[in-house]
């Protein structure tokens, strides 16, 4: 017997695995969360439906009933739905059935870690395609990349985390069109930019939207995502689903939160993204901090300041944002995820403070 | 843009999906479930710890705590525990950082399908070794199939579903020893067996422990699984394991369970076992039927009667029983679970007509 690490693959082994410090903080803006939880009326309706419901039977495979109400949630097919446990677990079903030795996956960088994470555990080439400097999508060297590249998968976020950018419905059509590959759109924050790629996928059925109930549905804690694409697709992908991967609890939580959601979390979501725009104009009249704009629930910002000593001034005062300094093109910013008013109000004056002792 | 499922690898095009079409029956034998549910208890306390617990936040990357309360439990080190979202998850993250194009993954079949899926689907050769016609481990043949085939993985599920068989101390030791891959046992079935491989975790470094919170421990709708291995081992494996993988709800079950297991658990256990027991002594009786010794909560019979004939006649009175005779070596079997007292007793008198009728 040699050592048992040895026979994990190489780009396995070479890999920083994804991490994030806990750290506790009386105003916590680091994690892109909803920073109202989800009502007590949805969180009651979840439980009186579990009432007498039993543990110890596995759930169903994917549930028709689920399904059906994900397809009115998001007007596409039932049959075109895959509901998995986040949608970290549909990313990761999408690569295995796609990427691995000898194949690509596009994406366009600083972007969500994952996406790079997953592929090269699969063994793929991970080609990448840097923003423009304004942080926006280079939709022309997309189209060179994949033309050059022949990537299996190309996987665009939008509205992109940590950038706040959406790719316009135009550049994603010439994406479509340019590849023989799949395209998914990861729609994390879909609902605070007013605006989603799902009607164009009765025409492309090469691609793929997923959704997630970390966001605006505030319910992060839960795990619950969803994938969109043509049927005949979804049933490649679902071969890489495991079986029961939705626990009751969390099924049944997302039912009632899709029930109602007109009632209970459509105006979370237009208070998040109106404080968005407040925090964007006042962060813009600070000195020496310039804030990117966005259509998610946070905000990349540049910092004239070095940024340790702003997140050690920030976290002595119970703020805690999130360091975006090792990403590419991002080694002086930092992102805060849209709080409540009065999180907002306590960010943008340790701001304040901080810029004039520091600045 | 040519056909969109083109780009899926040939290997998973190629591949079944799992499927198990859901029917309903008053006595439902057909999932190695526990046929009692939860108590009333461990619910309760369940759903008092998650009493403003806020659902729009982050649960933890792998906890700490729950990573400790698992240690204690199955007597390992918490530094070497990664708890999942069923232990599916678990054998999937293991076979990312190990199997692929050009490896092997070897298992011995007939055994839980998702080993061979898996596998498949992350592209690795699966090398399988058959049962012996006692359908006991052929441990002589799994070590010539190592020498001869250097796999990365050796999969052993013990006790095996759907045999029931487990795989012996030593006989075991014999592929650790033989091997320069790692030897994954899944011991979901284990508290039915009275015996475990974990006391070998300490010499053997390149063995991993699977263990499943859905048979045994009652909980199989909320999705909990762990894995046990070197400190090491776990630092690689936990690189395909998706960030926040557990919703808190069967985080917070899973630890009331562990600290009631022997006021509200294990007595199920020994009820379990020793109705194991007793089905099997009443099934030898029966005219066309023989069972298979089982350590498991589960019991595999041979028929000589026609099996489609017998499924309708059980399913007519409301049994439901799995048909596993499209595994390899169990053309003429099917699978019981054993049931609570009464449930069995419908399945024995349902067979014994069955057997008469049919005979």
């Amino acid at each position: 017997m040699s050592d048992p690490v040895e026979i994990i693959k190489d780009e396995v082994r070479t890999l920083r695995p994804y991490s994030l410090v806990s750290q506790r903080a009386r105003v916590k803006l680091n994690q892109n969360e909803n920073p109202w939880d989800v009502s007590k009326e949805i969180k009651e309706e979840t439980f009186r439906r579990l009432q007498g419901h039993v543990w110890s039977r596995y759930p169903g495979l994917q549930t028709l009933e689920l399904n059906e109400r994900l397809a009115r949630f998001s007007g596409w097919k039932p049959e075109g739905i895959i509901a998995g446990n986040g949608s970290n677990e549909l990313i990761q079903a999408v690569l295995m059935v796609t990427a691995g030795s000898g194949r690509r996956v596009l994406i366009s960088e600083p972007t969500f870690t994952l996406y790079r994470q997953v592929s090269t555990v699969l063994g793929s080439e991970v080609v990448s395609v840097s923003f423009t400097p304004q942080l926006t999508y280079d939709a022309d060297t997309l189209r060179k990349s994949i033309a050059a590249t022949q990537p299996s998968v190309t996987i665009i976020c939008s509205p992109n985390n940590p950038t706040g950018c959406v790719i316009s419905r135009s550049d994603l059509i010439g994406l479509l069109e340019a590849t023989n590959g799949l395209v998914v759109v990861d729609e994390a924050y879909f609902e605070f930019s007013g605006q989603s790629v799902v009607p164009l996928l009765e025409k492309y059925s090469n691609l793929i939207v997923l959704r997630t109930f970390s966001k605006a549905m505030a319910m992060a804690a839960l795990r619950i995502g969803y994938l969109l694409a043509a049927p005949e697709l979804v049933a490649e992908i679902a071969k890489a689903v495991l079986p029961y991967n939705l626990n009751i609890v969390s099924q049944t939580a997302s039912e009632a939160a899709m029930e109602m959601y007109d009632a209970k979390l459509s105006g979370l979501v237009e208070m998040i993204c109106s404080e968005r725009d407040r925090l964007h104009a006042e962060l813009e009249r600070i000195p020496n901090l310039t804030a990117v704009p966005s259509q998610a629930n946070f905000i990349l910002i540049r910092s004239q300041l070095p940024l340790k000593q702003v997140f050690d001034e920030l976290l002595r005062r119970e703020i805690l944002v999130r360091d975006v300094s090792s990403y590419p093109m991002l080694q002086e910013y930092f992102r805060i995820s849209v709080g409540t008013p009065k999180e907002n109000d306590a960010l943008l004056e340790a701001l304040w403070q901080i810029s004039k002792e520091l600045g």
